[in-house]
């Protein structure tokens, strides 16, 4: 029997077992509100309705207690699902010691730090309940759709993208790297089985201490023979709008606990906007608008409303400080204004880091250089301006792998294409056609200075029966952290790991 | 359109892509032998129905040449499927190289080089169509029965079992090493969600070369609150029985072209026998009969018929070779008789084994030692006497990992729980349930030499709401290959990793 049920079961007696994730006392009632994993649930001990052996265990329950109770199931619109449980019977399993993760705020470290603690948190239990509905929904639409899951493996002998950045381990006495993409041998099983895709854990040594890079993050890469980069795009639209519209269908519940605003997510029943590569650097560049909407023009705008409200809370902070010095000043109003300026503080420090950012973004996107690569700047920039996904391809073919074919109709450009999230979160997917011709494969190796002999079972896929081919790359932690709106990448997965991050 | 959708279209025009997987010339027709990836398909090319160029064309293809078609959906019975096409037209992508991997038997060591290649041939593609199956039914049943899939870390910092046999990597000047067992994060993300798996690939440096072993192999995690060893003896056979109805279901063309005698796989249906630790030992060891056999008296039986036949095998060679040097005798009798001395050899060298190997179990059941763990020659003597998974459980507790709990009805005991695949497999799963006594683990840890800091966030769970809790492990690749009947776990991964074994 678990709370996620309990609607089932109205008027009825239940028994549930789990933790205490609150209590709190008020005229012979204990408010206890139970988590058993599958939610949250406000259970009532009454001193009049039970033993006083029971209401005094009720009252020993410290937080993360773990007991069990029998109660009846009463409706109640006011509970976060509807129902709250009025106790008759109760049993401790254990009287938790002193939680550490009190209800007050915590640095995100000592948080990371008790990351084995942190996940019981209402927050991140709905972040970790959209996490699996996403994880979920893709093995569905890739099954549904008949393709077949094929593990790459993790050790490699060879780098598919060079051995920068990439984790090495002693493999009886040779070098084994840590798999940083099943690509390579994506399409080697696309050539056995037709459409499959990879579900694993890709390694990236990237000493960067960004908010959307992890050195452990999983990856979803389907790889399909005879599909080109349009049949590739097409696919990729599909893919995300089963997913991000299963998660907004049964993840109601979760998506409220973390206060993410769907409307945004609602849109993704939209056509994906796809720019070619010049298209989207032109509207970086603020020399076409979109939407209606400039970026350069933008984001003055907004650096200006950001400056003029960083005034607005240091002034508000002061006469608030000053207030508080009042001789005489009543202990409430003291608390009050205090827990007022501590939420400006914290406000302030937001507008304060937009204030630093908000000039990079606005100094790389006005000095972007035709040619180069997006950095996280011009993603953020770019995809501020729209409130659905866009696919940006035709990429100049210096800037992206060795293997993406070369442009048919235009040389100069390579088939890749990268999906950004909108909301300013940037890259999600990066895919594209793969080169069929066994010589530009060559001359494209030798030109990334990478070692031919441990590309040659690659090469073979070329004399063997090439077909046109495509496929993508999805980061599962940088869709989570855009469904659920994330400031940093890393509550996007159970046990994040980072520079300097290895425990828990 | 694709070939595992040929019944829907009898009679009518479609078009197919794929490549040759064989081609045979007879009197004007071509009969090559398409695959897509979703199935194979015999395509027959009449120089009276087609343009002399498309004859031309289906002339030139050599295997594994890719190339499309249209053609006329015919009923045929004999065919796997039950349709061959009739060809119309016919476009070649690519005229293969001379393809390395002929129709004649290959030694396993070339065929593991060509791993890539070797993934086509419609052995390789049933085990890995199988292995799918098995992936997506492990989700479905968790996820039907709302467990949450979570996801372990791979970089650990500390190592669930010793550091013996891990893989380590220089994690930013720390030592990380590659997880072996996600099963204390499993615990830590129960606490949190209740019941959860996590899937995910684990790593052990192994360094022997047994038929069992990979370096790198998948492992399927589940963790319950609040579940006693009973609960997850009971869990783990539903489990089985679902993932093995499944493929049964599903893969039925896919089992009859690995050659996999189902009928055991039927017994799924039937309850898995639960032994205990001293009832398996006693089993092994020949002091308990069971399904009607003696351990013993089984292999000294088989030993015996397996040598009368080594003798045969001998003999018959001997005189067909002795033929075969008769003056005049006509070339195809010669082949004739080759062919059949080179199976004879072959299963020769099977009896050879066998051999080999029986007196080594003999004495290994005959001298084993009450209170050892089990070693894969035990596993195999009491799986070969069955007929249905079974399960041992309550362990000696010194063989058994520290995280055990403690029998409560007699202390020598650990509440672990092994299952074995029968047919000789052995070990497939590995579970129990878990200490909940912080004291009783830090006495574990001391006596297994363990560094206690590396565990103090998993005795946390002990401090905040311990709770009654059991789990599992399952090792992907062993399921496949008890599923599949393989002699070798390397055939059930993509591309397997071993000692020795890092390419391709």
């Amino acid at each position: 029997m678990y709370i996620k049920d309990l609607s089932k079961y109205e008027g009825q007696e239940v028994t549930l077992r789990g933790w205490a994730s609150n209590r709190r006392s008020s005229k012979g009632l204990e408010f206890v509100i139970l988590r058993d994993g599958t939610g949250f649930c406000q259970c009532i001990v009454d001193a009049n309705q039970v033993s006083p052996a029971v209401f005094e265990k009720a009252g020993k329950l410290k937080l993360e207690s773990s007991f069990s109770l029998k109660g009846k199931v009463v409706k109640d619109e006011r509970q976060i699902g509807g129902y709250e449980v009025h106790v008759s019977e109760l049993e401790i399993y254990q009287i938790a010691e002193e939680y550490p993760i009190a209800k007050k705020e915590h640095g995100v470290d000592f948080l990371t730090d008790n990351r084995h603690l942190w996940l019981r948190s209402s927050r991140q239990w709905a972040i970790m309940k959209i996490r699996n509905r996403i994880i979920y929904s893709i093995h569905q639409f890739f099954q549904e759709n008949e393709f077949v899951e094929m593990d790459a493996p993790i050790f490699t002998g060879n780098a598919c993208e060079g051995t920068t950045n990439l984790f090495e381990t002693n493999y009886f006495d040779e070098t084994a790297y840590l798999s940083q993409s099943g690509q390579l041998y994506g399409e080697a099983m696309a050539m056995a089985m037709g459409r499959i895709y990879t579900f694993g854990p890709t390694f990236r040594a990237e000493k960067s201490k960004t908010r959307r890079h992890l050195t452990e993050f999983w990856m979803i890469e389907p790889e399909m023979a005879f599909f080109d980069i349009f049949d590739n795009m097409d696919l990729i639209e599909q893919f995300l709008r089963r997913v991000v519209s299963d998660v907004l269908r049964d993840c109601k519940n979760e998506l409220e606990i973390i206060g993410r605003d769907t409307s945004v997510l609602q849109n993704i029943t939209k056509p994906f906007p796809r720019l070619t590569y010049d298209e989207a650097v032109r509207i970086i560049k603020g020399e076409q608008d979109v939407n209606g909407k400039n970026s350069i023009k933008e984001l003055e705008t907004e650096l200006a409303s950001v400056l003029a409200s960083i005034d607005e809370h240091k002034k508000e902070i002061a006469e608030r400080e000053e207030k508080i010095k009042t001789p005489g000043m009543k202990k409430g109003e003291i608390g009050f204004n205090q827990s007022k300026i501590d939420k400006l503080k914290q406000e302030l420090a937001d507008l304060e880091e937009q204030a630093r950012n908000i000039p990079q973004w606005l100094n790389s996107a006005r000095n972007f250089t035709y040619g180069n690569d997006l950095g996280g700047s011009d993603e953020t920039v770019i995809t501020r301006l729209f409130d659905v996904p866009i696919m940006v391809y035709n990429w100049p073919h210096a800037v992206k792998a060795f293997y993406l074919k070369r442009d048919p109709d235009d040389n100069r450009f390579a088939r890749g294409v990268d999906v950004l999230a909108p909301e300013g979160y940037g890259e999600i997917v990066g895919g594209g056609e793969r080169e069929t011709n066994e010589q530009m494969l060559r001359e494209k190796i030798t030109e990334h200075e990478l070692p031919m002999e441990a590309f040659e079972w690659y090469l073979d896929l070329r004399k063997y029966g090439s077909v046109p081919h495509a496929g993508f790359g999805l980061g599962l932690e940088r869709l989570v952290t855009w469904i659920c709106k994330l400031p940093h990448v890393r509550e996007s997965i159970p046990f994040p790991r980072m520079m300097g991050r290895l425990l828990p």
